[in-house]
Formats: structure tokens, sequence, C-alpha cells
């Protein structure tokens, strides 16, 4: 069994086409080629945090993968960082382990940040006029980072509640070329982006839809992984055109769309899953003027794509 | 992140007790002080195998535990075994990974060796006459290995479907201070014996009741851990006057209870729990005429024990 440590993987990651394959992915989880059962969970209570543990595999592929990952929240206090973890991968023929990616949840963190990019690139207005970003923490960062190559877009509306951290973030992100305006009114955000990320760990919504804005946007919103986070409320979710889903299993239980279903505010008939959007087996958006809406709740199938695209590239197997 | 081989695991366990801990595992565990959420399970199709990650952590503990274990059935003809897997702990206040004990399942097949002797401890008549073991592989043999210290009963009657099989066995286990006779029909089993073991990956009963048997039987259950897998038949599980399961939740679902309860043979309220025996928190064996079944279903409770004190005697810190 290789132990692969976070630097091994910084190193090759730069050399893997992240956004094929992790569309692959999704791309065989909505043909119904991967198998992924539902999400185990661990949740503790002194100091509180949460263990998800997401796994699969694709018919027929080299390996099974177990990721495994963990937030808590008052890590800082201590000076580490919330989010640990690794990647297992395993032998799908025998069960023998091949690899421990010891990768500390940086790589659910990217993948995360590609499957954004990815609902970009398929949902996005075709002109996209400017980013709007809600939170100012690591998905924050990376969404933007990853969204540079599906977008010429570099304007940046960013919203926080916390002006120091908006500051660090324009300051930051102004550096690798965007052009990063703050503000602490999400209404600044509805009124002047058609591409917004939402990126934050919220309980209760963040994005308050404005029944005034007509222009088309897309919103994808990748904070919300549990049964109780929510950043949407529901007039976005009743808003939208099109409800995209990166598993629509997951987020029936799980997310913006688990949310807005519990409240009758969405029918189940609504929601498209973005695989299926990648495959030309459902539409995605139509026009320029809909609103569409990616809940992404993070799909073993991410995990998988990305575990293995690393382990090749360090092997020498790609 | 210590990584721990097998080699370094098994030189360890001498300095084990190993009963007291998944004693104490699964009497925190029926006290409530155990959080295990449901048994997390991956399917393989071709070749066919099983994957099981089991996890949780006790209260106030150092650690939280994820277990991986697989069987790969058709693995003995690339002459791999069929069994594989590995035990991580974590951190339980910040989530950093601690250690990967790379055991290749061994523990798995331990700490199941070792709640068959508490099953005994606990429930076997005063006087066991002889010992029955149902199946010839590794836990036929670790069960017995592990019974030593319980009962000083070293007569066994083994029983198994190939000669060749069960003559190997009795040559290997008379080499340990077993008197071993073997037999091709359970009724041998069941007429000789007052303590049995089944061990077998059967979907359909190996042990069949006979309604002249009179004198009583403590029968330990292990090879029935999916909701396809039973050994015991129906009848024996009727006339069990006690039914103690490892852990009723997972029981409910899996195993031998779970085939009763499902065909109306037994009531809910018939089982009583491992660990609550253990706290004296209800009633074990009550007299030696008494028939028990423990359905050993595997808890991730001793997996965390059995990790825990491997690890802490790794780095000397028992």
């Amino acid at each position: 069994m290789k132990i692969i440590n976070l630097d091994q993987i910084k190193a090759v990651l730069p050399e893997i086409d992240l956004m094929q394959e992790i569309e692959a992915g999704f791309a065989a989880y909505s043909k119904g080629r991967a198998v992924v059962p539902p999400v185990g969970e661990l949740v503790l209570q002194d100091p509180p945090g949460e263990v998800h543990i997401k796994y699969g595999y694709i018919t027929g592929d080299e390996y099974y993968v177990i990721k495994i990952a963990s937030g808590f929240y008052e890590n800082p206090k201590l000076g580490l960082p919330s989010g640990n973890g690794l990647m297992l991968l395993f032998n799908q023929k025998t069960g023998v382990p091949c690899a421990a990616l010891l990768d500390e949840a940086f790589l659910t963190d990217i993948r995360t940040a590609v499957a954004g990019a990815i609902a970009a690139k398929y949902l996005a207005p075709s002109s996209v006029s400017s980013i709007g970003i809600l939170g100012t923490g690591v998905q924050a960062r990376l969404q933007l980072q990853y969204l540079a190559p599906v977008t010429e877009c570099r304007e940046v509306v960013v919203w926080g509640r916390d002006q120091a951290k908006l500051d660090i973030y324009q300051s930051e992100m102004s550096a690798t070329g965007y052009s990063v305006t703050t503000t602490m009114n999400q209404e600044d955000v509805l009124r002047n982006c058609n591409l917004i990320v939402t990126t934050t760990p919220a309980t209760t919504p963040v994005l308050h839809w404005l029944d005034d804005i007509k222009h088309g946007i897309h919103i994808t919103a990748v904070g919300s992984d549990t049964v109780d986070k929510q950043e949407l409320d529901f007039a976005t979710m009743n808003r939208a055109d099109r409800i995209v889903a990166d598993s629509i299993s997951q987020c029936l239980l799980r997310g913006e769309i688990h949310q807005a279903l519990d409240h009758g505010v969405i029918e189940r008939n609504e929601i498209t899953e973005l695989g299926a959007v990648i495959n030309g087996d459902a539409p995605g958006r139509t026009s320029d003027d809909q609103v569409t809406v990616a809940d992404l709740t993070g799909v073993a199938v991410q995990d998988m794509q990305i575990a293995k695209a690393v382990f090749r590239s360090i092997i020498g197997d790609s």
C-alpha cells in the first residue's frame, strides 16, 4: 500500500485535467455506471465535529475509493485547519489496499471547486458580466480560481459579514487577476452578477431573492452538504427555471433541494442531474434570461475520480 | 499519521488483554456511551466482493475509529486471502488522522473470535462437555483458540462438508491441545456438544434443531453478518430460551435475529444485548438446561476497542 502525502499530491495536481476527470465521473454517475452508497456520517459533540465517509466505484474500473473528510470548526482556536481527512484506493477485483492519499481534505476542497467550474460551464449565461461570491473562506477562493478557465469574466463582487475578511479576500484574489468589489449587502451580488457561487456553512439562507431581478443568473450552491445547512432562500428555489443536483438521490436527503422539497417549494420532477446535462440527456440552460441553480452536495464520484487521477499520476500510469 | 503494518500488530497482540478491552466495548455500547452509525456496505459484482465500513466512537474517548474490511471469495484462486482491510484512528477532538493499522483484516478475525469467547463466558453452561464447531475456516480455528482461557473443555466435534478440510482442521487443532472428532453430520454436533459455534458464510441454515435434544446448549453464530446469510434454522431460534445480540439495532437488519424476526419466529422483546448481560442489566443464562443463542454480526465497538488497544500498545501508552 502506497502512502502518499500532501506535498506529493500537490506536486502532481497541475499535470491532471481535473475538469475532464470529474466531468467523466458525473457523466458515469448519471448513466448509472457508478455505485455510490449513502454517505456515512459521524457527528461529534465535544467539541462539535462532523465526519463524512463517501465511497463507491465505477463499474469495471480498477479501484474503489473510500474518502474520509472531517470538519471540526473549533480547530482554528488550536491553530489547526478545521478540515482533515484522507482518501483510500482499493483494488476493485480483490479488495487489496493500493494507496492512502493523506490529503488532509485538500482534494475534497479541490474537487468541490472543480464541480463548481463544471456547473458554470454547463449552466452559466453565455456571457458572464460579473461573478458573485458569497463567503470569504477556502471555497470562496478556490471557486474563483477554478472558474478562470471557464469564463473570461474577471469582475467579482464578494459578500461577507466581516469587512476585515472581505478586505483580505479582495487583496488576495486581486493578485490572481480579478477585479474584486466587496459588499456586506447581498443585494449588490444579485443586482450586479449573473454567475453566483455560495460558499458558506449557513443554516439560514444568505441569498434572498429580489422580485425585481429580471436578468438571467446561474447560482451554484456549494456550502450546503448536510440535512440542516441552507444557503438559498425558498424564493430563489421557487424562481429557478432549472434546478440541477450533483446527485438527485443525495439531494433528496441533503442540501438546498432537500430543504425546498421538504417545504413544498419545488417538486421532485423539477430536478435534473448534472451528469445528465453533461451527457446531453437533459436540458441545461436554454436561454440567457433563465435562472438556474446547481446544488452541489459533494458526491463520492468526484472523490473517486480525483483520487484515481492523483494516484495514477504519481505511479506514472496516466 | 503512523502507518502500522501487520507484523507490528501481531507483535503487540500478546501484550493486550483483548477479552477485557472488548468486554468494556460491549458494556459501553449497551450503556449508550458509544456512537455507532449503521454499517456502510459496498457490494461488487465481477468478481463478487463485499466491503464493510464499521465506524464510531465512545463518548469522551481519545479516538474515533473507521474500520474497512473486505471479502472477495474468489481471491484464493489468485493466491490471495479472501479478506483484507485496515483500521484508521482519528483524534476525536480535532479529526486529525493518528494511525492506519494495515491489519489485512487480521484484527477483524481476532475481535470476532474474542467476541465468541465473551459470549461463551457469559452464556455457556457451567460445565462444557464438548465444543461443537461448524465450519473449518479461519474462524473455526480462532474461535477454538480464544475459547481456551474461557473453558477447561478440550473435547471438540467439528462439522464440515469436505472431509479433506476436516482432516486438516483436526490435525491442526489437535496440535494446540484439543481432542478433535470430525463429522459430516450436524446431528453429531447437537447430540454431543453443549457449546456450539457456527462459523460458516452459509445463506441456508447449517444447524437444524432436533426435537429430542434435551440438554442445555449455548450456540454462538458468528458467520452471519449480512441481510442474506443464515446459519441457524428457525426451529433453533424458536427453541432458544435466551437470544442475545451483539447489537440489537444491527441485528434487526442483519444476521440470524433479522431472519427470525422477519419470518415471525421470534419477537423483538425476546432479544437481549450482550453488553447488557455483561453489565448485569439483563439476565444471561439462568440454568444449565437452557438453550441460549448469541448472534454476533460484528459491531464497530469491537473494532474501536481492538484498534485503540493495539495503537496504544505500539506507542507505549498502555
